[in-house]
């Protein structure tokens, strides 16, 4: 007899978990399935930066999404520390957005007039961050931008879904489903289960799952390369941000840099490019690096649809399937919304109308938001 | 327009390359897809010790079926060192399998009587590896089970087939097959492939593929543990084994020893316990190991079938389908011998009789050999 | 013209730094002297088991400036952390002495009857860590013998010592030592210093300069080889020790096990048979940990003196040199106190008596404590 | 009483073993003391590049010993293969110079003219190696610089040393030298040897003992950073080299890549700027470096003199102290040079007049060579 769960998630990204942890803290009897081990791939690639701002930059419904989401983590790290005792080492500080030219500086104006955005002369930032480049023109502030170690945040979402009665399933890669009956039958190589509800959350790899289940829809990665430093000799309270590259300094002195971006790249490992070319703009954010030491470098693979919007919501055709994939570089931000949102799906809750709009997986276009 | 092959492999691991090199040397049109890069997994955790006697023991189909698999290995290894540059470390030397007890002697005692194996009293084995243990009552000598290194016999298998004309593609997952038309389709997540015959070749995961292609033939996993320690004291020229553990001494210095037998663990992690136990099984045959600085250590999952025997030839009901899959310890020393049977089945040539039906996938259960 | 100090102190162990703190924040003018880096050798490979009871078992002098030492440990890292922002992880749970044996629960019997130590029986033992190996007959429970972590003990006393105005220097081997003028000269490869005081602490090398500075007194290495594993399975709150051995569990997850004792080895690097033996150990105190996955392994020498008694004092002759060194196993341990201690004694200050005999420089045998 | 050698070697490193290795095969009772492992530091750093013509670009005393050094490669590498049975990895295929300006162009006119060297045009230089940059003007080719893998020469000298009888003590700092009676005393940290004559070959680190014994010679750090990838994809048979940087290919696919020149820096870590610096370079050169995996990096210090000549030859106050130190970038090179002069020396026999006053010790300044 095939073991029998409420809700059944393919997928231990920080996506899966999120969403495993807000499903089993609902006391739904959810299982999820994991190919390799969670936590890897992009979710530990990340460097968890939760840029609402910095990356997103306009207002709009996407911005909203993103805004709800970081502002849930600080009780959302403290509710699964208590469960799990895991930290998910929140840092506060912020983000300094730094403008090297008029352009920059214009291009940051809309994000400039938010009440959650102050903009910092050269000199008002070099007195609060005094080893940045002196050739910036000055810098938007956002304190709001905070950041998280995305490993541990995995760790204490599965930690935790799991004390909460989580089914988690590691090496155990799903090779067929099954819709035909009412009950959805769920392989893998060597078992069978069946759940009144699955979730597709495999982040890239979630295009096998939606051609499987009937849907055109095609995930693509963008390729990041990162390294980290170790930084014993200066002072750096901020994440430095230019032009879609970071600098996030860690409670231990590491400092985590990244990343390219290549799009069509499969290939998870970085390459003498890509790292040389992170080290020249980390070099250009914070001259100081140079003098530091290397620890490590990686590479992963962000998930990205056609229209850069991720799909969090109903199978069209199939209300007992849902989809939580394509998150591109916000995974790591929009984990906390995406699991709380799926889950109130899953239980059949109201949700906000604007966010299932923007996010549906339909047939046409969505209107790009 | 899909890509169309001859021949497309699913599957880059020793059994999958070997084939692939095989039909590009027949000038036969292939693609070979896999997951993740080639070579890895269980065919890089692999000793590379070629123990047609050492792990076979009596004679029959597959003894035969080894030894001649094995007897190909010097000249293949000329032949892909001329064209790839890439040199496999054949290494001669021999094994010498241990016994500690009368019932060591009394169940090497078939072996013995092969013209390849020659019983050693204590005193000639030791006088042949003055360090072995001294516990010791004697040891089958076996001049021609030699060793490779896999990681370079894999590297180069590939680079030759690429050069004889085969597309090898990598972090390219197969996500649909469809046999519905008279060439076969194959669907990455992004791209899709057409091929006349299909090579199913994908180790213990190739259950998943038998399944997609309507048999039920099982996979199960046998997970080995290994490590390898530095030897800058004793000298050591062949092979040591005893009860499925082995330390084989590879040219650089390094002494590669393993391995656990863990039947049903998906996880490519080795564990304390198991680390733990190939120690001290080592130190029972080498006692000087424990002086030896730890070089590093790993896992790897041997595909194991239900009767032990692999499944190399055609589907019973589609005979564009392939298998090549369960080598279970034994896929370095089956490789030459299975991609060179799997080529003369796409190009309809004969093959040993007794081999394809020991061999064969059927309905029922296969004699056991 | 030579950089003139206060005092400087050859060796950027625990101990070094831990005085080179304790200097500075008494304004004196430090500079410490690393030939590598600080914080490294036998400092990074302890695991931070604060076992003041453990490792000491009776009382008596030596015991009494343990627990001053262990003591000093929460409102160090309060005040290092204000100054470096770094955090010691100073974490509680105290040790439980596993006793398997009779004679394990007699030689434990002075150590029982103080107040800070508590007898447990096997059942209240199993109910505290139900994971613990049912062999035991009972455990003392030591709730004082807390633990940090080393590496981060070391960069938070050089990190203050260096804000608070010591000079570090790494990468600088001192060469020669000149003690003939009234200040003290020193000289590294490239460069002359002078000082008025000079503190030896450069752990089991620091034979050498008692040798060149007139005294015949050796430090003999003592290799302790360790290993960690991930722990992601079982609670435990405790770290466990039984004979020199001990499982420390971290924060996050990870359970530091060592050590073996080794006199005589200055090899740096563990053996398999070192590294087999401690996991044996391992498992006989917590059986689970044969399912965990290891992390890494190390080894460390410890600076063992003549007598088994550090060396914290003056010159029996010269009243400008003074030495921290040969704590054997217990250099976290003694650090804080050991620090404080020199500082009194550079600054003329008066010290507990009992401590300034027990660990003086003598010319003779000292009455062994 | 102590241990009696007729020579006595300080220093692990090429040139120490090298001496070992010559001066065992004429029956010399040798015996070398290293402070870590053999083979270490600048060592391992190497490239192995045996570039006489490439780094020393002019005729001289200087070249004309690189090149006697040069060509006792093949000869060497065979001898202790045989007698050690470790491979050199010598590897032929030549260094290609290349030029990207008319001034470096005129700066290798002078070599261009010697036999050894021949200018190749764009495309002839293009057509040898059709990876190289298009930027290029044209190379000088010069076949007989050649490559081993310095850790295996290393390696290889110091079995074959050992096999020849001498004795060699792994982390056995030497902590003091008393030249008083007629054999010297050599003491360590527990143990006193004697020897009738001494050789000082611990690179940048042997200034401490050119102080020791009398002599104010100072050694300087020259710090280079280097890092390795993993080529598939290009063809690339010769090492190309372009003002101290250089790509040298490996037999199993590895390129090495080095190096920056950082003087007076001891710290044996790269930074993240001189990596960024050295795979800029190497994409000016082989733009295909950009699309490859990085294997690792590393640093290594190159001893330097005053005058940038190596000091090889006798203490000028006390004949029975020789030194071999101080060979830069070249100690791969001038290994088995300097370690036959060293030998012929301490045997009494006669060596090139020439070259012993060019690496004299001497009190005045040498002529620069």
């Amino acid at each position: 007899m095939a073991t029998h769960y409420d809700a059944a998630i393919i997928g231990g990204g920080i996506i899966g978990l999120s969403t495993a942890y807000h499903l089993a803290k609902k006391n739904v009897k959810v299982a999820l399935f994991e190919s390799g081990k969670v936590g890897k791939k992009a979710s530990q690639a990340a460097a968890g930066m939760l840029g609402a701002h910095a990356e997103l930059e306009k207002p709009g419904v996407f911005f909203d999404f993103a805004r709800a989401s970081q502002s849930r983590y600080p009780t959302l790290a403290e509710e699964v520390k208590e469960i799990s005792g895991i930290d998910m080492n929140l840092k506060t500080g912020g983000i300094l957005k730094l403008a090297y030219s008029k352009e920059d500086i214009e291009s940051g104006n809309q994000m400039n007039r938010l009440d959650s955005v102050v903009w910092k002369s050269k000199e008002e930032a070099l007195a609060m961050e005094p080893s940045i480049s002196e050739s910036i023109l000055g810098a938007s502030f956002i304190e709001d931008d905070i950041q998280v170690e995305p490993t541990k945040v995995c760790k204490a979402f599965a930690k935790s879904a799991r004390l909460l009665g989580a089914d988690i399933y590691e090496y155990t890669p799903i090779t067929a489903i099954d819709t035909d009956s009412a009950a959805i039958t769920i392989k893998s190589q060597n078992e069978t289960f069946s759940a009144d509800q699955l979730i597709v959350a495999s982040g890239v790899w979630s295009g096998h799952f939606f051609q499987q289940l009937g849907l055109e829809k095609k995930l693509y990665p963008v390729k990041g390369e990162c390294l980290s430093v170790w930084n014993e000799d200066i002072a750096l309270e901020r994440t430095l941000y230019h032009e879609h590259c970071y600098i996030v300094p860690r409670k231990n002195g590491r400092l985590v840099i990244g990343a390219t971006m290549k799009p069509g790249d499969w290939d998870e490992e970085p390459t003498l490019g890509g790292i040389g070319a992170v080290m020249k703009k980390a070099a250009s954010m914070l001259p100081a690096v140079t003098r530091m030491k290397i620890d490590t470098f990686w590479a992963g693979l962000r998930p990205e649809t056609e229209d850069s919007t991720p799909y969090i919501g109903k199978h069209p055709n199939d209300n007992r399937i849902l989809f939580a994939a394509g998150h591109y570089r916000n995974g790591i931000l929009l984990a906390p919304a995406t699991g709380s949102m799926i889950s109130d799906l899953v239980l059949g809750k109201k949700v906000n109308q604007e966010w299932e709009d923007a996010f549906a997986i339909k047939d046409k276009e969505r209107q790009v938001i």
